[in-house]
């Protein structure tokens, strides 16, 4: 009879390992952190004792639950911003937030917090993919809890570094650090095509071959990627990877919603790990990936929560249950993905997802002891059916909650026992987590009181404020007004053709000013389009002073260029109403007596204002504004205008 | 200052009424089984006092959940049979099973244990369809929560009726006896446009109308409904049901997953109330529900769990998380179903959707007192934001779970507090439970051990045993050889000619014998096919007995219709191999000595085996069987076939 250190009897063993093997009652045999045999009871018991022998009082004892893809540290930032479109969530909540707050400290503490969540839903192990993975790793490894740290490389500064360089040079010292560690394997994680240049992507590669470790990336994760990388580079995603030869790095590739039958061959082929989260593509919109498909061919698909940002949460069992329903419901055929399947996909499959399957991932002799025991003797999984083999995991994928996990062991060390986790602080953690959410709130209180704050928020060079002395006249023929320039004497030192399509942005509070998006399209003397540019001017409400003549000195404005799309800014500003303006504008900047100062001819085409013309320049004094209006109204005169009525309004005033 | 019976102070209210008016901290004042203030708390503590003063210590109060359709006795059918397609799990597992057990005890027992899990969830209100409605009804207002009971009208006999007459008439009485209950709410239900007469629809209507009670029915649920309503009808669902004025009734439409536009205004424009039922849908692969088009449009959608057995839970957060999900990810849009939204369709616009809106579904003064507290101060809940108005919506959306909610009350009194079930005794209604699914397991065991006992169970009228004389001979020229038979002088009584299609399932245990689906194409002298029958035959393994001229006398044999498809059995039976035989059959009914034989001429298409001349008679003993294979032989010789080999197996065995 041989001794081992831990024997846990009595427990409805669900092995899935390759036969999908089932004991009950079974028991499993542990020796440290190694598996050493499972099978039925009595057979357990007549080949080994053991010190400690535990009655797992019939629960399900079985492989701990893989989350394959995941950022864990953004538990942080859980519930900042919801139901906003991705560009709208990444570039005008997590990033600005990540900007200003996430540090070594914020890493750390996030990851403790995601681990007590992970452990309380049956998770033993997850492949993490953020910033600082080095505290990452620091923490999970504190708590126990088994991962794939991958350190993010990106072409952006990012929170930890100012360059891509800066990124592959900590990765190689953490890579390093962290080789060979009993918990933690390190990885590295360019971000994703769109956010990589291909020499990010080769240098990753050559690092996790050379270090022999996985390479973690997002792949395909939206529509507009496969669109936008067909446009760039003549294919989608999965063969321009390929072309840049990285499968030949062990990939755990996340999401892989739009890719073709052609494209899961290759990703069959090159043995790459797919993370499927099916709840973070829904939140997000990106849409279905096809998991059945990928399950079909014998891709290794595991499953994943994604960060707690995009989820909310990180509950595997959601996933699994979400991973066996859409696989049915968009298929049309509900035997797809059954129950043992989907719940493999979760451990086993999840292991060999991540490369890692000789360590983890199924209830078998030589695996590192990760395994759960689930209490499914509660009122919401009652009353159990015998009848078929398929019973067991039926309960636990179609009706068991997260909550219903009482004990979880990694590298055979108990992190939890009957509900009560025994390696983290989980009162003190959220003390400390909501010491962070308070700081962040006061942080966006500020920014959305202020139009002005989140438009510096998303970034961009932003001129400082300024003013202009201003004028119009409303005009009959603008040709003539045309000609009347041309031959003026004026010297005119450049003329442009535009075509200007405005859209204005009005707030419920007049004091934030109003936002112009601005699409200027540039034409030529054949008037085709020859350059088209986007800009966003921030226009304040107060006018400085009416001089005499009614020749303005305007408000102060704010510029930035529009790299968004119009939809952004409008469900990002999230303006009372807006306002749209189109017209014609046949632009001079001439020089009088030493001034430059610019002339516009307008003609409006939304709405029909009719044309005028308007004279402005720069300014940055009062004496400076009195001596330019006085210019303006002499050029007035000059063109033969002198009879009209002064307009000292903006045009959004006339609309 | 108003005195009330009780006060709840400290709250985060979420009213989720029209306005979305949120209080914190806020409070409210109740009376006996009403609402009488909700507001910030230290206005209603100006106004109110009572001798029941709660402290809701920052929890979550806010209307309890209304799951907008179920079937709660199916609790007790919970994981019974998971991952098969509908018909198999319907008529094959569900309709056996309920055919065998559902009793008024079993419904009772199935809907108090349903109960305990609906209150852990969070649910205080429910629209539930059944048999033995009186009892759901009986047993849910022991318990004390708010129910619309409908009971259930098919064309087909149900466990609790032989006729429809016998429904309606139930359902007039148990609509008379609960009419104006203080917590149930009678209704009706005639289950679907597929298992009612257009005669039980109108019936119900009427009834529906007289007494000014919801009528709860089942539309447009999958597209084969859609497809075999057009095909009868020339319509889809919605208007076929329109055309009987079904809509003159306060209609409770479960599903309704396949609906083109026109359907969705035309369901607006008759007020009805729409249920969905996302995890049902995905898992029996119905498909995803147009809710966000619906929603659009002004129809009150609410939110259901529809039965455990197909489910397989009663978990309203999974169905709400689900709903927005779906709704996001079905339409590319993530800002679809905002987290607020999704909150009041399994709230305030479910209570609509059920037609009760002015007795529950908000926290309104004069609404009835059905509320909950849920506490988010958890580790999967943290940190939390409050920059956003949205902040307390999305926690509860995306983050929070079932097992959150601590305390629930319904029409003013606590059934659930600090977690505690406090009307029912929910480890005494687990036992019960797991007694009927051990019967239950029993029954399939024996079931399943038998092929012959899984035919008895999808019903269908069956002969008994029966023996046959039965010989063949290879013949070269079937031509020839019916031209024999024409000119034999037999007395032909009839003559048929088929195209015939067999499909053999074998099982891996032989003695189980093998199935024979067989679809039999008659064709017209002129070859088109003018009627087409299948039918299922259980062909017994052993031999009776080998006559000395090898004419046998065959094998038991049980016949079914098979009213499903081929593909269905499959499933179901779930043969270890199938082998397709098809064949071109002219037959012959003579009279030979006045005795009734079948002469067959067969040519076999696939596999090619040739031409063959069959004949057989039925038989009934052993002395006729001896007497009819000396007439067999001689017809043989008469037909000038004598030389030929006598073969004695049936065509399945020379394949």
């Amino acid at each position: 009879m041989e001794k081992v250190s831990l024997i846990i009897k009595n427990a409805n063993v669900l092995t899935i390992d390759e036969e999908f093997n089932q004991f009950s009652p079974g028991a499993v045999a542990i020796e440290n952190d190694i598996i050493k045999a499972v099978g039925m009871e009595t057979d357990i018991l007549q080949s080994y004792s053991a010190d400690v022998i535990m009655d797992a009082d019939g629960k399900i004892l079985m492989p701990g639950l893989i989350n394959a893809h995941t950022h864990v540290p953004m538990t942080l930032l859980r519930g900042l911003a919801d139901d906003l479109r991705l560009d709208v969530w990444l570039l005008g909540y997590m990033m600005p937030v990540e900007r200003e707050y996430v540090t070594p400290e914020f890493v750390q503490l996030g990851t403790k917090l995601a681990c007590a969540e992970l452990i309380r839903s049956g998770i033993t192990c997850f492949a993490d993919m953020y910033y600082f993975e080095d505290d990452v790793a620091e923490a999970t490894a504190e708590v126990g809890l088994r991962a794939i740290c991958s350190e993010s490389i990106l072409k952006f500064p990012t929170p930890d570094a100012q360059s891509y360089e800066e990124s592959l040079a900590y990765s190689i010292k953490f890579i390093e650090k962290w080789k060979n560690h009993a918990l933690i394997i390190p990885a590295i994680a360019p971000h994703a095509p769109y956010t990589c240049t291909p020499e990010i992507i080769e240098k990753s590669r050559e690092i996790a071959i050379k270090y022999d470790i996985p390479l973690h990336i997002h792949l395909a994760e939206t529509q507009s990627e496969v669109e936008n990388m067909i446009a760039e580079n003549g294919m989608p995603v999965i063969p321009y990877m390929d072309q840049l030869n990285l499968f030949d790095a062990k990939v755990i590739a996340a999401h892989c919603v739009h890719i073709d039958p052609g494209e899961i061959r290759m990703l069959k082929a090159n043995n790459a790990g797919v993370a499927h989260n099916p709840s973070s593509n829904l939140k997000l919109a990106s849409g279905i990936a096809p998991v059945k498909q990928m399950m079909d061919i014998g891709i290794n698909v595991g499953i994943g929560t994604d960060g707690p940002a995009s989820n909310n949460d990180l509950d595997m069992f959601e996933e699994i249950r979400l991973t066996t329903f859409l696989a049915k419901g968009s298929s049309g055929d509900p035997t797809a993905l059954p129950a043992k399947t989907t719940l493999a996909m979760a451990t086993r499959i999840g292991a060999k997802a991540l490369h890692i399957e000789e360590i983890t991932g199924s209830i078998s002799p030589g695996k590192r002891a990760d395994l759960i025991l689930i209490d499914i003797e509660k009122v919401h999984n009652a009353p159990w059916f015998r009848h078929s083999q398929e019973s067991l995991y039926s309960q636990v994928v179609y009706a068991a909650k997260a909550n219903d996990v009482s004990d979880l062991m990694v590298n055979g060390r108990w992190l939890m026992q009957d509900h009560q986790l025994l390696t983290v602080d989980e009162k003190a953690l959220m003390e400390q987590g909501q010491k962070y959410a308070q700081k962040i709130d006061t942080f966006l209180f500020q920014r959305e009181s202020s139009i002005l704050s989140k438009l510096v928020a998303i970034g961009g060079t932003m001129e400082g404020e300024s003013f202009e002395v201003q004028i119009k006249v409303r005009i009959d023929d603008p040709a003539q007004t045309v000609n009347s320039i041309l031959t003026s004497g004026l010297s005119i030192q450049r003329k442009r053709h535009y075509h200007e399509y405005d859209t204005y942005f009005f707030f419920d509070d007049p004091e934030q000013g109003r936002l112009r998006y601005r699409e200027d399209h540039f034409l030529s003397e054949k008037n085709e389009i020859i350059n088209v540019r986007s800009r966003l001017t921030l226009i304040g409400e107060n006018r400085e002073q009416y001089f005499p003549q009614e020749v303005m000195l305007s408000r102060s404005r704010f510029y930035a260029p529009a790299t968004q799309s119009l939809r952004f800014y409008k469900e990002y500003f999230n303006p009372g109403n807006t306002v749209e303006v189109e017209k014609d504008r046949k632009r001079y900047l001439v020089s009088y007596k030493d001034t430059e100062i610019f002339i516009n001819v307008d003609t409006f085409i939304v709405p029909t204002l009719g044309s005028y013309l308007e004279i402005k320049s720069r300014t940055w004094s009062r004496l400076d504004a009195e001596n330019k209006s006085k210019l303006v109204l002499e050029l007035i005169e000059l063109l033969g205008l002198k009879e009209k009525p002064i307009i000292s309004k903006d045009y959004i005033e006339l609309v």
